[in-house]
């Protein structure tokens, strides 16, 4: 019974002593990311330095080459560079719309080719709108009401959902299929009011998806800024003869050669069980991707940052990987799942930051109800923190998607959400637009996981 | 025991209802504000048509004359003008500064007068710089090292502090109170490094107090933006000798008259027992105080616009108080209290939003363990609007603070605090760094709050 007892209590004590060894490292990892963080300072070089990094472009190459540079820099074990092909689409020289209320009575258009679009001729297309709430309504129009013009996709992002990922999962519909839909009943082109729960003046763009449509019945297609979806709609309606002229000079150039950029720390103890911990390099063209994702960029290196410096020797292999060519492809996240496979290597976790650099407000989860269980039994030690949603079910983030299997934890940074959409994709996705302490904030989160996942392990299923 | 078996299930089937009434009621207060809310619209007038509105000011005066329009419009039971008397006190033309390496070589510095300043002497100061991290630093140094001198107060707020409000607590002492010690170890003059969690080059201005020092002994005290302090506290490590010139003219006009703004909807069942829910309608003259604190007034005005256009009868009062004079003396809410308690008003709830209108966390509360108790039972309803911080003893605004009595529940909004000391008192607190979602989910949460104070009672002591 004595020595039950001191079992127990030294299990008791055991228990307490790894709770107060937890919250010390990760208020280290807060303290330091929040005083001395270098995500910042990395990602007004991307963003400032090299701007919108679209796959296929110098651009991308150059935040290729200077992430690894960074990485480099900062000692680790093993950085290298893993070869992708990538489609390279080339939005090309000016984007040009306006709506004509009478002949030669013309007011402009803020638009952008959507990413992936086919060019318009080359005088452009001129022709008779149809608004319409989205695909539906296209079908129940029919050819008779379709053929010869512009279908205008107008249903906004509803304001009403809290989470905003399901106001743009609610809409984005008519970006990515509206145009291979709007051409099965003869349009000529789309127009698809821009994924943005903000009335402003920027087109937001994205790719859409031709599926299977042969080359030539692919239509051009274009977002439109919000307030000009409000002023094209409410003018159809006064004059519903209004016409649209947009011309856009976007190319395919095919498959060429880009990275994905890898750094790792080794495991001590386990080195074959790796843990990834992402975001993608590649950004739209519009903006300078500072949030998406050169955000989750800097984060994820961030993290092997802060165990470097603070001496945290991980058991497990930490490696950060920056994907390439997750706006339109995924590219990136396949050839890494699949040179993995390949390689036999043994994947327990995978963490990505692809939701904005804003103040985090917990993680969304895609593994078992064990390794989960875990999960919830941490919440109380990211309470100082104010990370309060853990939630399974929601999946990690597009570029892990390709790791999943039975064993894996994939987890993804879920941050504040309300203004992410106000920037999504378009020109204001811009570096003042992220908050110094938010984005270290989300380091010192992730950072935080990674260790527990790391210290405690995952269950394997 | 078959009554008994009846009453139970009908008491818990009225619970249920009870529920699912709230999470309607709630919903439908959230939908309106984010579908077709007011609040940033009159955000947009006070901000943009008017401007920063210091107590005293022409401003100030067309932030009341506006409001109360506004508050009529909403064909409420009763809107009025509470008289008080205000501080008037003026930055004045030209402020102005620079550091001075050697003779004639200068670099300017961004300062501003703090509130409540005396002026400099008409040619400014001219002096040696002694910096220093905290008024204890300043007293170990003694007169010795400080007569004659300007005293450069340069404690940073503490980045590791993930309530931003607890870092400018440990930091403001150096502004409110440097001026009066410095003065007293013979000081020429304060300059005191802004309260901003940023290096940036905006001044925060924000009160001073002279305490009862007599008017001979007032030296005037500036702030200085954090990227200037960074810079004069470096060349002063190169160069002791550096010299710091500064010149500023503010002036104080003793009292003048202005208002508090109120309106109210009467309680269909208990009119004598009122709820108020605030902001305070003036601001620093340096920006647009949108929000510090618009947001909070216009926050408080939706609250009865969606009582109203929702048709939702309060069973006791609720009573929008726009107070004056939150910035530099704290006249509107002492009046009012004052007057409350003349008119033997019974009081029984108030709710403050003074922390700027971003995403809503949660709420602060000054209130008994049994009134706490119930809004831990309430917790729930706020799960899908991510409201997760509902803390007890950490009170409720500056200006509901007089109305305190053992029996009050005193609330604030807790919004997300990253952001907010970067526009605090400066001249970029303007209307684009209000999100209008994070403004509409704000209201929707305060006017949550009042529904559910007002349909269950305050708990009296």
């Amino acid at each position: 019974m004595k020595k039950l007892m001191v079992l127990f209590m030294l299990l008791i004590a055991g228990h307490c002593f790894g709770q107060v060894d937890d919250q010390k490292q990760m208020k280290a990892f807060f303290d330091a990311s929040l005083s001395d963080g270098k995500a910042y300072d990395w990602l007004n070089y991307l963003s400032n330095q090299i701007g919108g990094r679209l796959s296929g472009s110098v651009e991308a190459q150059q935040a290729i080459d200077y992430t690894k540079a960074q990485l480099d820099s900062l000692k680790l074990d093993r950085v290298w560079l893993q070869p992708v092909k990538v489609p390279k689409w080339v939005r090309g020289a000016p984007e040009f719309a306006y709506m004509e209320t009478s002949p030669g009575i013309t007011t402009n258009l803020a638009i952008c080719a959507l990413g992936g679009s086919v060019a318009t001729p080359l005088g452009g297309i001129k022709a008779n709108v149809i608004e319409v709430q989205g695909i539906q309504e296209l079908q129940d129009l029919g050819r008779e009401k379709i053929e010869g013009k512009i279908v205008f996709f107008n249903r906004p992002m509803d304001p009403t959902k809290i989470n905003t990922f399901e106001a743009y999962s609610g809409a984005v519909d008519q970006r990515s299929s509206g145009a291979s839909e709007a051409s099965k009943f003869g349009a000529l082109g789309v127009i698809v009011r821009s994924m943005n729960l903000r009335l402003d003046d920027f087109p937001h763009t994205g790719s859409l998806n031709y599926g299977d449509l042969p080359i030539e019945q692919r239509i051009p297609a274009a977002a439109i800024s919000t307030q000009a979806a409000n002023l094209l709609s409410t003018t159809l309606k006064l004059n519903p003869d209004t016409k649209v002229y947009f011309k856009q000079n976007c190319k395919d150039f095919g498959e060429v050669d880009s990275f994905n950029v890898i750094g790792e720390l080794k495991g001590s103890t386990y080195p074959n069980e790796i843990m990834v911990i992402g975001g993608h390099l590649d950004s739209w063209d519009l903006g300078d991707g500072s949030h998406d994702d050169g955000a989750g960029c800097v984060q994820a290196m961030e993290i092997l940052r802060l165990f470097k410096t603070l001496g945290h020797q991980p058991l497990r292999t930490i490696r950060v990987v920056l994907f390439m060519n997750e706006e339109n492809g995924l590219k990136g996240g396949k050839q890494y799942a699949e040179m993995a496979k390949q390689n036999n290597e043994k994947h327990v976790f995978a963490l990505e930051s692809d939701s904005g650099g804003f103040t985090p407000r917990g993680f969304t989860f895609d593994c078992s109800e064990s390794n989960f269980k875990k999960v919830q039994e941490w919440k109380a030690l990211f309470d100082p923190y104010l990370l309060h949603y853990f939630t399974n079910g929601k999946g990690g983030g597009a570029d892990i998607g390709p790791l999943k299997t039975d064993g894996i934890v994939l987890a993804g940074l879920r941050p504040d959400t309300q203004r992410y959409f106000d920037h999504h994709h378009a020109a204001n996705d811009t570096f003042e637009f992220v908050n110094q302490r938010e984005l270290q904030l989300g380091a010192g989160a992730m950072a935080s996981l990674v260790y527990l996942f790391d210290k405690y392990g995952v269950t394997p299923e």
